[in-house]
């Protein structure tokens, strides 16, 4: 498949004392890209019209090399239903170029109302990533 | 008079690569101070029962010494009524039995509605105000 | 195995506009909560005076229940040894009294020298650890 | 002068329970522009070659409008040299095509050595900046 290549600065912010980045920011990184991935536009529209909200239900990461200041990162995502009401996003860091992964990250998304009840993720949604992530592997037909 | 005294313990995640706390994150420290100074409770009470939130309108800072990982801080924290619309809290960063100040800093705080629209700061919280900062200097009568 | 007990207070800063805490901070607590635990001033020494450094290998988390602003909660950590390299912390986020762990996580720590390369884990890390958190599960003996 | 147009996107991360985007998060969408502005390999080679690093010495923020989950916003800055220690970054954050401005900040920068110890800024970044901001107003000459 065909990942989302979502671009990440590091900045003064990003990093902590030890001189890389500090570890739960990758964690927005990873948020970072899934918005881009799903829509900026259609998260608004979801959570405004329709009072729909994502969450994250599980997060695993491991970290292999600590990024630095000024590096240039890419977050590459790729995701897949896991069921009716699970997103599983599979979300890694490289540098672009690079030869090694440098943070692998697995992070389980479902859908709340606003009561912060489960719902099955929306039709729409999944139409998206169907198109986007198709299930024999064959990238997206262009448009 | 007496200010408000408000722990800081300065972590990983407060440091950035150049070895000192990240110059953004004493506003943080700022609204910690200010909202154990309000009063937790009440703050959640206005924010659910009245639909009153606090707002920060204006904030100034001067940074004179950086803090590094493992300090334990304090905040000091004196406020005015500047109008029937905002307080003007004086906060200032300092280790406890140190002889200069580390951070200077000075927010102004407004109160809106649930609309977002500005609202006089409400009665309860500057009658508190005028218990715990007597206008004449003198510390408040013991409880 | 009695856990250490780290108190964290829910503040502004803490949540994002769904309501709940964001889902990346909990790691920021659990890294307070094993700072306490091991010691802030032996980190500041290690780092200091041995050039050792802790990172974060591995992260795993559970997301349960959404902390909203104004909870103050409680990390349960309990920490154990699992080679000559990793730390294994089980760090769970309970609402003081609270009959549900809201989130559940599992850190892994190792240490690095000056040049960012894997060493083995102190021996005065390791002891104080023993003492603490006693493999037969007995409570460390009163000091 | 012609601003340096910086832009950011708000994600649920920049946010709070209040709805709106947290204020110290402002300082670091400046920090961000400043960076970029500066030129972030011009500050990685400072950093690591020199020795020189950009601290904030003075910041002042005026907030008019909150920016909400979804916003794309641009951080305008301008940037004045107030004395052989001192830059001063105008820095303002508006909605593209936007009428009024959301927040206005002022940002003081210095120079420090690897002993934190003040220095004179730079004179490869001062030529720079007189390039890209020439004091009679008029655009830096076309590349």
């Amino acid at each position: 498949m065909n990942p989302h290549i979502q671009p990440v600065q590091i900045y003064y912010e990003d990093t902590d004392h030890s001189g890389v980045v500090y570890h739960a920011n990758y964690l927005r990184y990873f948020e970072r890209a899934r918005e881009h991935l799903l829509g900026v536009p259609e998260l608004v529209r979801l959570w405004k019209e329709d009072g729909i909200g994502f969450v994250v239900y599980q997060a695993n990461m491991k970290f292999r090399e600590g990024a630095v200041f000024g590096d240039s990162l890419e977050i590459r995502t790729v995701v897949r239903r896991a069921s009716a009401y699970r997103l599983v996003f599979q979300q890694d860091v490289w540098r672009p170029g690079g030869s090694k992964v440098m943070v692998e990250g697995e992070v389980h998304l479902c859908c709340v109302d606003r009561q912060q009840q489960l719902i099955a993720l929306p039709a729409g949604v999944l139409a998206m990533l169907a198109h986007r992530f198709p299930e024999d592997g064959s990238p997206p037909a262009p448009r």
